[in-house]
């Protein structure tokens, strides 16, 4: 099954970009209510599976025995862009476990979401340390995680670690979706990544939103985590990313998490459904279209949301004089 | 007609992402000497005609008049890393024609393709300037050649002056296709950018190997530029580089071109043959892969280039901690 184009690029009246993908969104109860492309064939969510991620992190009691705030729970759940408030947060959350930057286990990089971004921190003199990495707050919980169970912070981002088996049990859970021993790869942070058809990341979502067939804690716990990723977006990913913008606009009726490499999920608590997304090639751009235009799609045509989603269904690119150039628009599926 | 996935990147033994393309291998008769995917539809190829729009700096005598070496018309040709040869080359070639910094009607933009080029780059307190721009090379050019010709500088970039007109006679005669007014876009650099078959840029770049069906003077200037871009690998893009890589492995034996958006061509003139690419959703890093792919494809099994471009066909994918953990690598066609 090869997948449609839902995103195109047309520059001077001909269409020079094409990006292919697959979209699901279902119900809390499983149903497919819309989809487009292969959406049984298990994906990378990458980075867009945090918020199932950080559910141990709030069940295991480590979040409130360490006093984190929404804010921080949001962090948690995270692809940041390493702005101060960001780094601050990950030192903070670090704090309370007794822990420091140097039990990060994620890596170091430069920022990623910005040229503006990087050329700031370049300028600064800084360089950067785990704390910048853009999974810092994920990591922060899996640590907090781990010291309130009075588990060996080392080494906790293996798979055969026992946080990471309580992380990969509720991805397995949330989604319904069996976990063979061959869906692992390696994630940029170093834990381990599963793939999963984007069926039953949809199908996760919606669950999370809604609670449905959910043990008490786990719809206490989701709902806790995605209610704090809407009420701060700039928490879960920085300054002009989509993440932020689209939960934004959303005031508290959409939840968005961006994964690399093409992927994302998001959930519509409202009307009970979860979206998951894939772009083939990976274009973070053409995956952030397809999101907003599922979204819309999935809106009433008088829903006054639309009018501040639309802007964001499409792109004007500019070339360096300012000139426009091309247009990123979806293509209807 | 649905371009083929030409490079997949596995993670986890599972194939994640897929890029299709198309790839038109031409001989200097016009002989499609082997393609996949759709070689007629009119594509971008954005920077990767740069040669053929520096044949009128060389054909009007301009070259010659002010003194340009081989440097400065690899340079012409060149998408450059704004390096600091790269930068004096550009002042050089201006100066030499009584012009500066302002007369550029490129833009500025800051260091596009190496991170650490950028940091350095921010890190030094400099702001980018018209000179920094990629295309500076080839806009200095430009102007060498109008004010040879003693045009009018102001306005070099419209489809209307002179020198855009020599440009675009160029580009048409080179590749043998016509270009109607719907053909014309707008470029990052603010020139009209116009679409061909992959198949006519093939058949242009053979041509321009060799000067078959060329008059004597045009057959001259396109081997003089494309010997200069071979013996200056650097200079038409910069360290590191995939198009420097190319050529220093190719040893005189290749001339590789890349531009934005997925576009790439080549040249073997020994053999005789033209090149052209382009990944279907624009993707840089799977066009150099599917580059490297299709010259193995046309070197014989016992040629000792194969060993120096075989590296540059697939990549390996490391995370932030060093550990590998995906590889991109063709699909074949």
């Amino acid at each position: 099954m090869i997948n449609p184009v839902l995103v195109e690029t047309v520059r001077g009246g001909i269409v020079d970009l094409r990006h292919r993908g697959a979209v699901a969104v279902s119900d809390a109860d499983g149903r497919l209510v819309w989809s487009t492309g292969d959406v049984e064939r298990p994906v990378y969510p990458r980075s867009a599976i945090k918020l199932f991620q950080a559910l141990p992190l709030v069940e295991s009691g480590a979040a409130d025995r360490y006093g984190l705030n929404d804010k921080q729970l949001a962090f948690a759940c995270s692809s940041h862009s390493a702005e101060e408030g960001h780094v601050s947060t990950a030192e903070a959350m670090l704090k309370a476990a007794g822990l420091g930057e140097a039990d990060l286990e994620c890596g170091a990089h430069w920022p990623l979401f910005s040229q503006q971004a990087l050329i700031d921190f370049a300028r600064s003199g800084k360089t950067p340390n785990n704390l910048h990495n853009n999974c810092s707050g994920k990591h922060a919980g899996f640590l907090c995680a781990a010291c309130h169970q009075g588990l060996e912070p080392v080494g906790y981002v293996n798979a055969a670690h026992e946080i990471q088996r309580q992380a990969r049990a509720a991805q397995e859970d949330m989604t319904g979706f069996p976990l063979g021993d061959e869906m692992g790869g390696i994630d940029g942070c170093s834990i381990p990544a599963y793939a999963f058809p984007l069926r039953s990341l949809a199908y996760g979502f919606a669950r999370a939103a809604t609670g449905n067939r959910l043990g008490v804690e786990r719809a206490k716990a989701a709902k806790r985590l995605m209610d704090a990723c809407m009420a701060n977006p700039w928490f879960t990913a920085g300054t002009e990313r989509f993440c932020t913008r689209i939960m934004e606009a959303g005031e508290g009726r959409i939840f968005a998490k961006t994964g690399a490499d093409g992927a994302y999920v998001a959930a519509l608590p409202g009307a009970g459904l979860g979206i998951a997304l894939k772009c083939d090639d990976g274009s973070g751009q053409a995956a952030e279209i397809m999101l907003a235009s599922v979204l819309l799609r999935l809106l009433g045509q008088d829903d006054d949301l639309r009018v501040r989603l639309e802007p964001l269904a499409s792109r004007t690119i500019r070339n360096w004089k300012g000139i426009e150039v091309a247009e990123m628009r979806p293509v209807s599926a």
